[in-house]
């Protein structure tokens, strides 16, 4: 029996061509070329990409799903990406809504080593939400940035990340800002013995990460930020691999606008490679995500399915304490809440301000 | 004197909104937080973004230019693309439309080590234009897919390349295929004296990639394809400097559609970290490029800039042979046509076919 991904496109088209368009899809992402001078009965049968259903769903939507060998895979996830959107990305008139993959691909790529439950552990949080903050903005040299952190630990913030801009550049070089901003929360840890966490951001080449990791590792760092669409996603496979006991959270930048539906690419994609947490933009923020779509990236995130662990959504990119209380009604206890310049406008409230959210998750009834 | 990266985005907004909304990406584009919050003097004389330029080119849509501060971006690609459009990426009103690049960043990356010149006197090609195709369907195993690449070179193409999902696969893995398509190739240029040669795609994470090139270069191969937005842009940036004798083709696999100006992404920023050639996909294939997207494709990639070699534009993606005449007057004598499909249905007259696109390629009277 062999293995199929199945692939499910939504694509523009009108009803009277989208037989032939479905049927282009699954020939480009599978052989490329006409399957007409395809002389190999074998490929014929088992490689070429077979349309397997077209459903009109509206508004001159189709949705298309199409069966792909898993031989073409492997065991990439870069050649996953591949065969899943490739070359078909390059059209304007298809997006990737979701893929169904084999069970024994998902667990080769294995999900995450941590998840929620790990995530929870090491700060000792119970059953409630989690929270996070961002110490930015990139330009402050690495004693500067440690303050900050520093001031969000007082506060008692669960996770406390670089901003996604922060990487190893002169005014706060990786190795430098790890050392402060480390020795800076161990302080309040032995001072106020809270169990908060620092989550570097790596950037580079897979060697550099790899490098980076060290260094934070030898720091007492256990989990780091990585960006899957800028390091490669095969790369991200490895760096999972070779490194079980650290969590990884991972940073939405580059993923598009919505070429790959967010809940797949952000939710299944990257939890099944191994992200602990998965960064997306809340609604109602900076970004356009609609509640809907928020919704689903956190319940794909966190599914039961395949024997994967659940991967935190957290919900950030401009959220506000305000909003606190209406993300914790939407999304439940089972949740990062994110918060990074809505804290920092309090500037010498900071760690006021920063307690005044942890109070608000803490305390929050949770069904 | 500060490096200064800006870059330019084509942003669908109302005459009203796009002052802040310019703003609004100037800031997510560099400390992505209130301005109003940050204190140090030097982030906010150095590090915030800032709009340089606003233009009304119609239809809704206005070029904005945006500053960024070069010592965000270090001397990093993936870093690089991160701080052009990383964020920003996620808005679906927004399109990052050019860069223009600090002197010092385009040296440090260095452009193509080969590029058009070095990729004619391999194969003795002088001033015409190139020909190439490509060895697929995958799912066949190596050794009939040797027979193709020395049908192909029997009939004299130039540069014979991997399909570009051929990976690792159990039914070709890569070993095995370069060693039988470099042996198959080698009888041939033996008998002929042909200076054909054979292009593997490279697919995994760095570790792999770098197995890669070493079985590949220990088959005599000289020239190799990767995919920069699957393997990333600092891994990219990372295998170009490690391997000074090796020539590098860009496949344009997960480049979606233009989210990033495909000039911008295959043929100014590929070419900056290393590309000697960049394939895209030519008007009138199965894409959907304009004529006018493809000659700036082209002309970006070949243009005098900053001292780096040219890279070749290589045309693609349903090409025909009844096309070639047609192509070269479009382009000129400063390309590489691919044709793929179109040779292989011609199935037992392949060798006569691909003599014929060869002959015309030769023969055609270049201006």
């Amino acid at each position: 029996m062999k293995t199929v991904v199945q692939a499910i496109y939504r694509v523009r088209s009108d009803a009277r061509s989208i037989e032939e368009r479905a049927r282009a899809i699954a020939v480009e992402q599978s052989v490329e070329m006409p399957v007409s001078a395809i002389e190999d009965e074998r490929v014929r049968a088992d490689i070429v990409g077979r349309v397997l259903a077209i459903k009109d769903i509206g508004d001159g939507l189709f949705e298309v799903r199409i069966a792909l060998a898993g031989e073409t895979v492997g065991s990439d996830a870069g050649q996953l990406l591949n065969m899943l959107f490739g070359n078909t990305s390059i059209h304007d008139d298809v997006v990737l809504a979701d893929a169904e993959l084999p069970d024994e691909l998902v667990k080769l790529f294995g999900g995450p080593r941590h998840g929620l439950d790990g995530l929870r552990r090491r700060v000792n949080a119970g059953r409630r939400a989690l929270t996070s903050s961002a110490i930015k903005p990139q330009g402050l040299p690495a004693a500067r940035l440690a303050e900050l952190a520093q001031r969000f630990a007082r506060g008692g913030i669960d996770y406390i990340k670089d901003d996604h801009g922060l990487a190893d550049q002169v005014y706060s070089p990786f190795a430098a800002r790890v050392e402060a901003i480390t020795a800076a929360l161990r302080m309040v840890a032995e001072r106020d013995g809270r169990a908060v966490r620092y989550v570097p951001s790596l950037t580079g080449d897979l060697d550099t990460m790899r490098q980076q990791i060290a260094v934070a590792a030898a720091g007492g760092v256990d989990i780091v930020m990585v960006a899957p669409m800028i390091m490669g996603f095969s790369n991200f496979q490895r760096l999972v691999r070779e490194n079980p006991q650290i969590a990884f959270m991972a940073h939405p930048t580059m993923a598009g606008a919505a070429r790959i539906a967010p809940p797949l690419l952000l939710g299944k994609l990257l939890r099944m490679l191994g992200a602990d947490a998965v960064i997306f933009p809340n609604h109602g923020g900076r970004f356009g995500y609609s509640p809907e779509t928020c919704r689903q990236i956190a319940q794909t995130a966190l599914a039961a399915r395949d024997g994967l662990r659940p991967s935190v959504p957290v919900a950030a990119g401009g959220m506000t304490r305000e909003r606190v209380p209406e993300m914790l009604d939407f999304y439940g206890a089972d949740i990062m809440l994110l918060i990074g310049g809505g804290l920092l406008e309090a500037r010498e409230r900071l760690v006021e301000a920063t307690a005044a959210f942890v109070a608000e998750v803490r305390n929050y009834r949770y069904g």
